[in-house]
């Protein structure tokens, strides 16, 4: 590899230039080597928030990511492998859902997923609610209950995609986080070393979500089916709504509780609607879709029809048990909960999603910091969606806390969050467009 | 001092937000403090080079530089204080003649001058070219050669404006010197830390300087007297060419030899021309110009006269003997000297002031690290102006070094530097705009 001097590179970016793919691989590998330094990646990440990057530059970013560290094979196994990414949302207990269920359709999933940092939950962290299971496998292990059981949810390896680690710690302290090119090869850098075959990513826009600009949703998720694309990995994306939280819970064991009685054919409606459309995304990827040529000549799974038969509550207590979880285990109770009544009587029209998010993480369901833990049990669920009909001074809201002294701040948060009309509002559309 | 996250401050530069004077203390004084992390400073720069700087903010952040050492006190001398701060060109000796000339006209000059980085010098580079003299002086006995002398050059100390060095420091490493608002700061935070009470700036333009637009320098130009102005620093501007190295020589000792030739009352035109234009500027800054009502009632001092006179140089001799150098010493003779002859016959109608830098630094004159030394005799001398006649493989240049091994680089350096056509050029002017 060539050498470059790393001041020549920030200064050509910072005037706007688009760096060859050998300087890009040198300032990663250097900087991962500790040849190049915090504070001059920390310049660079701020020069790439101003300019952007090419198409050229991304490639080989994202490249430069993963050959960081191990890139899984999972070539050889029985099913076709596919996998789902959420950008996060309040109240998203999706995946635990999905991955049953498009386990039970036939596919394998093999998803390595992340812990949550700010009001925004994460899917490990909602799994942990679960007396018994655990987070981390080796890929040998990963491998195995694939195999045996068809999806598994883990920890992504500390060899995936190192660089992204560091990378990402430094952009959190340096202000560099908000970059659509640097979001889209952290999060495919990932997913690509991870070996799945085929991804669906769930973008989601909104008050509760990461994006809150259409335009930007749009263009993250075009970058990341790209790069996707690029990398050998068939890749589409839903940009779906994040103004109102999904489904009725917000925080990790209440998440979990609904995940379950979904995956025994209940549920809210709007958790169903998007997870079954995810699902239709994710069989078609693997070749199990209504217009594929499946080599056993039956007809493609319906994702609806097997949710609601019970079959993908079966996988779920499969992939439960194979990482030590016990599925009939109770999950774990909050010593407090509070009543917030409903404000009016009417029709609910507005839950803002992110002040639900607030509340959950004031109440102790996420975490500050990193090296934080969160409590199982916090949370809180509320007993009418938008669209729904509440009357004055009936419960509206319950918070779920171990410490009765976080009520008050989460009451807070959700000041104003609230809106009754006299009218029934018309419904908004949850899945907003499909990128291909 | 009120508490800011430094994360939302680096977001909100980011995003083009003019920060509050508060916080623009607080990250200072917080770095300084090491509570802000270089690579957290760093991301901040960049984003500064990205957004600049409203002149509220920069008032703040250069006062910021100035709070974080001590300001001289140089109230109560007898004289006026007066100094000048050039952007660094190549030959720029001008300090050395124009010190002794202000004081000789009746002035004090307090110059806290740097050393040279890259192809530019530094005045401390040339001065030290002289047997026994010294940079380093404290602050007393600054004040008291001001006192006695009337004029010193020394090194800035580290106590001025601490935060500058550790900020250029960084700014070196991450691609964050080039921003116009950095530049002026760090130029300005010293001069006014210094105590002066007015100040010439010499912003000089062109291949040879570090500004190359012209729009560029007049905006740098501004800038920094506004600076000054605003911190009661009475403070006007030249803006200068340098495409042309000044004068007829490069390389410290070489240089010294050529401005003692100057304050004898010969030395070249261009060098007598910008001197006496900003000794005038300055001795009108300091209230000693024609149309001052001087309270002695004597006729203002006339720059060029008292250059011609010779009593300049006695001011020389005082000053370099207060600081322990022999004026009288012979300057270093290089080991090796190498001519390179004139390419045809004709007028000297371009000598590329760039080029005529980097061969000095080649031969020695200059340094490529901070921590490097420089060789006093190395340099080069040409015989012909721009506009005087020269004849084909007649010397042009001759070259000087103490190690033979870097003339070849240094004859590479100069090819394509020296135009000579039939007729004489039409001269360009050395003055290009005074700011006040």
């Amino acid at each position: 590899m060539s050498a470059f001097d790393v001041v020549d590179l920030i200064r050509a970016k910072r005037d706007g230039a688009a760096l060859p793919g050998d300087a890009i691989a040198w300032l990663l590998d250097s900087y991962t080597g500790g040849r190049v330094a915090d504070e001059q990646m920390a310049a660079y990440l701020m020069a790439v928030c101003w300019h952007g990057m090419t198409e050229d530059e991304l490639d080989h970013w994202t490249a430069a990511m993963i050959a960081s560290g191990e890139r899984l094979d999972l070539a050889g196994l029985p099913r076709p492998t596919v996998d789902k990414h959420s950008t996060g949302g309040v109240g998203d207990k999706v995946s635990l859902v999905l991955v049953p269920l498009v386990v039970a359709c036939g596919a394998a999933v093999p998803q390595a997923a992340g812990r949550g940092l700010g009001y925004t939950g994460g899917t490990l962290d909602k799994m942990e609610a679960i007396p018994g299971w655990r987070a981390d496998l080796d890929a040998e292990r990963m491998r195995r209950i694939l195999a045996e059981v068809g999806g598994v949810i883990c920890a992504a390896g500390a060899g995936l995609a190192p660089a992204d680690r560091r990378l990402y710690a430094l952009r959190d302290v340096t202000g560099t986080v908000e970059s659509i090119p640097l979001i889209a090869s952290s999060i495919m850098s990932k997913k690509i070393a991870e070996g799945t075959s085929a991804l669906v990513l769930d973008v989601k826009v909104g008050s509760g979500a990461f994006m809150t600009s259409v335009d930007d949703a749009h263009e993250l998720a075009r970058t990341m089916v790209r790069l996707g694309t690029r990398a050998g990995v068939r890749t589409e994306a839903l940009i779906t709504a994040m103004d109102t939280p999904l489904g009725r819970t917000a925080g990790n064991g209440p998440e979990v509780a609904e995940a379950v009685e979904t995956l025994r054919g209940g549920g809210p409606a709007d958790l169903v609607e998007i997870t079954v459309a995810l699902a239709r995304i994710m069989l078609d990827l693997a070749g199990l879709g209504p217009g594929s040529s499946g080599s056993s000549g039956s007809p493609a799974p319906d994702p609806a029809a097997v949710l609601a038969s019970g079959a993908a509550h079966e996988v779920w207590r499969a992939m439960v048990r194979a990482q030590g979880g016990d599925p009939d285990a109770a999950l774990p109770t909050p010593a407090f909960t509070q009543v917030v009544p409903a404000p009016a009587s009417g029709f609910l029209s507005r839950l803002e999603a992110r002040a639900v998010g607030v509340a959950a993480w004031r109440l102790g369901a996420g975490r500050a910091r990193k090296e934080d833990a969160v409590v199982p049990a916090a949370g809180l669920r509320w007993f009418a969606g938008v669209g729904e009909e509440v009357r004055a001074g009936e419960p509206l809201i319950e918070l779920y806390s171990d410490d009765e002294s976080t009520f008050p701040r989460a009451v807070e948060a959700l000041a104003g969050a609230v809106s009754v009309t006299r009218t029934r509002p018309a419904s908004a559309p949850l899945v907003l467009a499909h990128i291909r």
